[in-house]
């Protein structure tokens, strides 16, 4: 039997998610339409509420349904210090791992001149005006440890370096837990490289 | 940051898909809506309209769209041989597998009185209405090799003998490629009682 008709666009486009291939997009539409006919609905309805109302925060461009997200709307937040981040998720990962309590700066991406995406698309003038504007005193780059992302910081550090406001990179090093047999070479020279004081 | 609003209701809701976690699920939730808004509209308007039209085969019982599904409706399928099995996922499997070329019924589910599963909901009086008849001289039960599977096929199969219809269930043994030692002891125990002279 060919995958025809309806079922096969579900499962067509079940297979646009993350991680996703046809397989379990299989497995995912039957569900969806077999067993669980009202999760599918609510999913479905969420979706499109979400996709009409969710969109960037105004001061930290994260994603949000309000004009500013949570974190730019709480007082009681340090405005002097600001992280750089490359996506919403990014915001989530470090508000679960740090006590980290200034605000953010989400770029939605990385520089990629290949891909077009520039300074304009990681909103750096928005950035530039507020590094200008004087009130933030630190600036923590935690853009991904990746060469694309390790340019993204570069480029932001001269913006830094030219509103003089201190900037600082992630550390990076041996993952806790890690064995040194296993860790590739570019993580364990940069260890070397980083190396600290017993404190 | 606590998770709030829109964005965590759309995790929830992925959440439900099979083989989907908290964690997959805000990646896809941040992938639907931060770089791929045009697919999270495409799906979940092919959701709803999916969820909308989509129904079950008036013979056979499977996912379909229309009244008779492709297989029933084609009329150079064989109606004398009629396949058993549990889920609309297992005829795909079945066709693409197989030479099949015989007609299907879809249990869409399996015996389970604890869940409230009873010969009513997997259609069995439609099956028995389908062998009185008398144009299906072959039963094949496909249901799957689980202790509900084989609970399943010997209720269907005390069905065809009523009507006098000749059923046999799949062969149960060691899989192609496997190797002995790493096959489970009640799979080698059917091996070895459903041995069979080489031809």
């Amino acid at each position: 039997m060919q995958k025809k008709g309806l079922l096969r666009d579900v499962i067509q486009h079940l297979c646009c998610l993350p991680g996703v291939g046809p397989k379990t997009a299989q497995r995912m539409a039957f569900q969806l339409l077999q067993r669980n006919r009202d999760n599918a609905k609510a999913l479905a309805d969420i979706l499109l509420k979400a996709l009409a109302e969710i969109g960037h925060c105004q001061q930290c461009r994260t994603l949000t349904e309000n004009t500013l997200c949570e974190i730019c709307a709480d007082p009681s937040r340090d405005t002097t210090t600001v992280c750089v981040v490359e996506s919403p998720a990014d915001v989530w990962t470090i508000e679960q791992a740090t006590l980290f309590k200034g605000h953010y700066f989400v770029l939605n991406g990385h520089l990629s001149p290949l891909d077009g995406i520039g300074p304009d698309e990681l909103g750096l003038d928005e950035l530039e005006h507020l590094l200008a504007k004087g009130d933030v005193k630190e600036l923590i780059l935690a853009t991904n440890s990746t060469l694309e992302g390790d340019a993204t910081a570069y480029v932001i550090n001269e913006l830094a370096i030219k509103h003089k406001v201190e900037a600082s990179r992630l550390a990076s090093g041996v993952p806790m837990g890690g064995e040194l047999e296993y860790i590739d070479r570019g993580t364990l020279s940069h260890a070397f490289k980083g190396r600290r004081k017993i404190e």
